[in-house]
């Protein structure tokens, strides 16, 4: 086991993976050398050795910030913006070209979610090569980078999520993870993830070979011809199905890496920021239930209850009953339900320990019958199950009435507190127990048993 | 304590109580002689001995149904209804009327809920004469019989809930918990339940004193004359403000009855058949949170939350800052959260039940390294944290990829796997302990510690 107690990596140069030695070919249909994964050979300790040994750029400062920041993805999100905006200006919204607008929204949409991520990131489930190519094309069409370069970025964030080796760490505020990261040249590399796989799909390479084409046409080209030679509306077809949709469409996607860190409960592991909102369900096309997403990446669900707003899921479901797709991986049930249990159980337990319990039988006192006796007779003490019970800021509020608790003064009153009189509530013997001052001599072996444990100590949370 | 040990009662005749042997007094104000309770000395068995040797009725049937009505209920019952029919055929309603009846409908339904009920059954406040007149005066309106009638009825209720000392006993079905306990002659007497501190209210004595003129008055002819003297609607007056808004006060009472005890869920106990739901907290003034009223009977409050619909804890609460009431009674927020946390363990409890966890350490084999490098040349197995696991049905499905695993097969991966590579998720610490086929010998000194334990093994629910 002399592999574990390693302290340094065998070779720190390995920890920074280079890029692959031979150049992509330019034939995808040629069967290609096995890329080695680029995570194969990293040491045990990558994480730390990294995190300790890696320059970071220097932060950011009124002083450098011009010189740091990414001008292509600045000019993109401003840029179309300003399209957007000053189109609409000029430009009236015909109905037609409105729903082509949210339709394509949903087109482009589906790319990035049903494809970019639930396929090619995450693999969680096979899709035919039709639906492959109709993916990336589609995808191309949100404008976010090619699908190798998106994978890459998103694995890495679900790697090391919440960590300075994730691009879009949450911990650097909501803006940081929505469009910061963009913007911003990033401080440190993405921490390594492999992406072997996506090089060695024909697809994926097809769309990084033709990327430049495939995002005028399917960003622009396709949304404005299909509004002009369909209903005459070139200009609203560029300025609304074309620009606007793709700002949508943009945060849209942005939201899944600051919203849905940030906004809900997290029913699975509160470990990490993922949460679960229908808000950021809404917003992302499914994408929102982000904390089981985060627990369970490679489950092709987002939501689990049939109730749940999950577009994606039900394109992907759609999808293998018209044959396109095959082998969609669900998460064990079983592994499911616990993470929910632990949660659960972790809130009770809060709760539990918010609460004042009855005292043991061993940190009270053991008084004979006679002692108890000489005490009744000065302050109000009754024997119930065995244990004394000093019941005089009690006797007032008894809703049975002061008679029935005064008369047993001084006396046993097992079995009228447990039936013979009343059948108490719970709550009743929760409280009793509250009152208790001493053990009585002898008085356990009444053969009640498990009685002499309040209800709400029957069950308890417990740690291991 | 041989009083505990007794089986037969010392006087049986004393389990059924007679009545108070001195006739109540014609002058309310004279000072009395105090009333001993009814339930103070019955013996400790009551509840069963009763159950056994009182004889009951003979069941109600096809033979004998006509001679075991009870006429005078079922006539109140049947001609309130008829008279809101016929009437409102012939009677057109002006808004004036409908605004009186519903306003009227809250009144006469207070003096149910606030009164009869919270006040004088529960003793759950202190309210000052004017007051009690007031509520005495309202609940006439209601016509469900005098409020010490109600009270002995209620208390016996609450005192042998679900039994067949319990006058409307929702074990015997919706309907009977509804009416059919009013309009079928009791096949029993309600169990023993004292009601002397009522016999001795001014208020409770004047009310069954002056009770068939109250009803008249308050059921009939107040609603009437208002109706006619305020705005000329002296029909819509009697067939609305008094018919319609009798009958719809009547069987709002009688839901906490029977939909209170049939509808909803159980958060604080579930012993007995009292449930909470929103509709019948609707339909009954606020006394909907009957799961929770039960268990905390002399609490002022049926809704503890401030969004909860509850009408009549507002009301008490409005008349307390008025300086009409005092006292509000309030069961510990201590006892009240221990209740809910109970039931929450409980269905918990279920939930983990129905789960399979990871074998532990005690029930798999110690095996030598030794042996775990033969056997892993024929076999995926993986050490990881002092155990080993066969990993062959998951090394395809390891969203890290199929190459991170098999490189570490033959091999400790504790380092890589807690944190090193990648800092699992609980749910991947939780799956992995279901591969668990053995313990490596000398393995768990790995200074781990708890790691060893599942996740979501680390927290329980447990029975004492
Ligand atoms: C000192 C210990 C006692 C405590 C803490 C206690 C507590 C309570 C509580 C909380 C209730 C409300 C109903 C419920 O939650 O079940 C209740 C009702 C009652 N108790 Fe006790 N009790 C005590 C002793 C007794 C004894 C010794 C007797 C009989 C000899 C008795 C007879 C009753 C009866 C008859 C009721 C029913 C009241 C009704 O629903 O109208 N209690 N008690
Ligand atoms: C046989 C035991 C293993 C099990 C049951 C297992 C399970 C999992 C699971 C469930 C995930 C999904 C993310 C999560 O829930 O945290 C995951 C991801 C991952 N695992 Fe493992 N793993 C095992 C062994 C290993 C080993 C030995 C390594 C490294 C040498 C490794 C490296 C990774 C990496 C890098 C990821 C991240 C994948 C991503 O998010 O893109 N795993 N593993
Ligand atoms: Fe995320
Ligand atoms: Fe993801
Ligand atoms: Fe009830
Ligand atoms: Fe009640």
């Amino acid at each position: 086991m002399s592999s574990v107690v390693q302290t340094r990596p065998v070779s720190p140069s390995k920890a920074h993976p280079t890029p692959p030695q031979t150049p992509p070919r330019k034939q995808a249909k040629l069967p290609e050398k096995e890329e080695e994964p680029a995570d194969m050979n990293i040491p045990d300790n990558y994480v730390a050795w990294t995190l300790k040994n890696q320059k970071a750029l220097p932060p950011v400062s009124w002083d450098n910030w011009w010189r740091e920041l990414n001008y292509l993805s600045l000019s993109i999100l401003t840029i179309t913006p300003a399209i957007a905006l000053v189109g609409a200006y000029y430009t009236r919204l015909r109905w037609e070209t409105a729903v082509w607008s949210v339709f394509y929204y949903f087109v482009t949409g589906l790319g990035i979610t049903a494809g970019y991520h639930r396929l090619w990131a995450h693999r969680s489930y096979n899709a035919s090569k039709p639906l492959q190519y109709a993916l990336a094309t589609a995808g191309a069409g949100a404008v976010e980078g090619s699908i190798k370069w998106w994978s890459r970025g998103h694995r890495a964030h679900h790697r090391y999520t919440d960590t300075d080796l994730d691009p879009y760490n949450a911990h650097k505020g909501f803006w940081y993870s929505h469009v910061g990261w963009m913007i911003v040249k990033p401080r440190r590399k993405p921490g390594v993830a492999d992406v072997s796989d996506l090089s060695r799909n024909e697809v994926v390479r097809w769309q990084h070979r033709w990327y430049l084409q495939l995002i005028i046409g399917m960003g622009f080209l396709v949304p404005t011809f299909v509004a002009g030679l369909g209903w005459g509306d070139w200009a609203g077809g560029f300025v609304y199905a074309g620009a606007a949709r793709l700002c949508f469409v943009h945060h849209s996607t942005f939201c899944v890496n600051s919203l849905a860190h940030w906004l809900g409960e997290a029913p699975f592991d509160d470990k990490h920021t993922p949460r679960d909102h229908v808000i950021t369900a809404l917003v992302t096309i499914g994408e929102g239930y982000h904390n089981f997403h985060h627990q369970f990446p490679m489950d092709y669900r987002n939501a689990i209850k049939w109730y749940q707003y999950d577009p994606t899921k039900w394109f992907i479901a759609l999808m293998q009953k018209v044959g396109l797709a095959s082998h969609l991986k669900v998460f064990p049930e079983n592994e499911v339900r616990k993470g929910q249990l632990t949660m659960q159980l972790k809130r009770l337990r809060e709760a539990q320990e918010n609460l004042t319990f009855a005292p043991d039988v061993n940190e009270l006192p053991v008084i004979s019958w006679e002692s108890f006796q000489e005490q009744a007779a000065k302050r109000s003490l009754v024997v119930i199950g065995g244990f004394i019970h000093d019941v005089s800021a009690f006797v007032d509020e008894h809703p049975g009435g002061r008679h029935l608790i005064t008369k047993n003064i001084g006396k046993d009153a097992t079995t009228a507190f447990f039936g013979g009189v009343y059948d108490h509530s719970n709550a009743a013997h929760n409280w009793l127990s509250m009152m208790r001052v001493g053990v009585l001599h002898g008085g356990t072996q009444h053969g009640l048993d498990d009685k002499n444990i309040p209800p709400s100590q029957r069950l308890r949370v417990a740690r291991y």
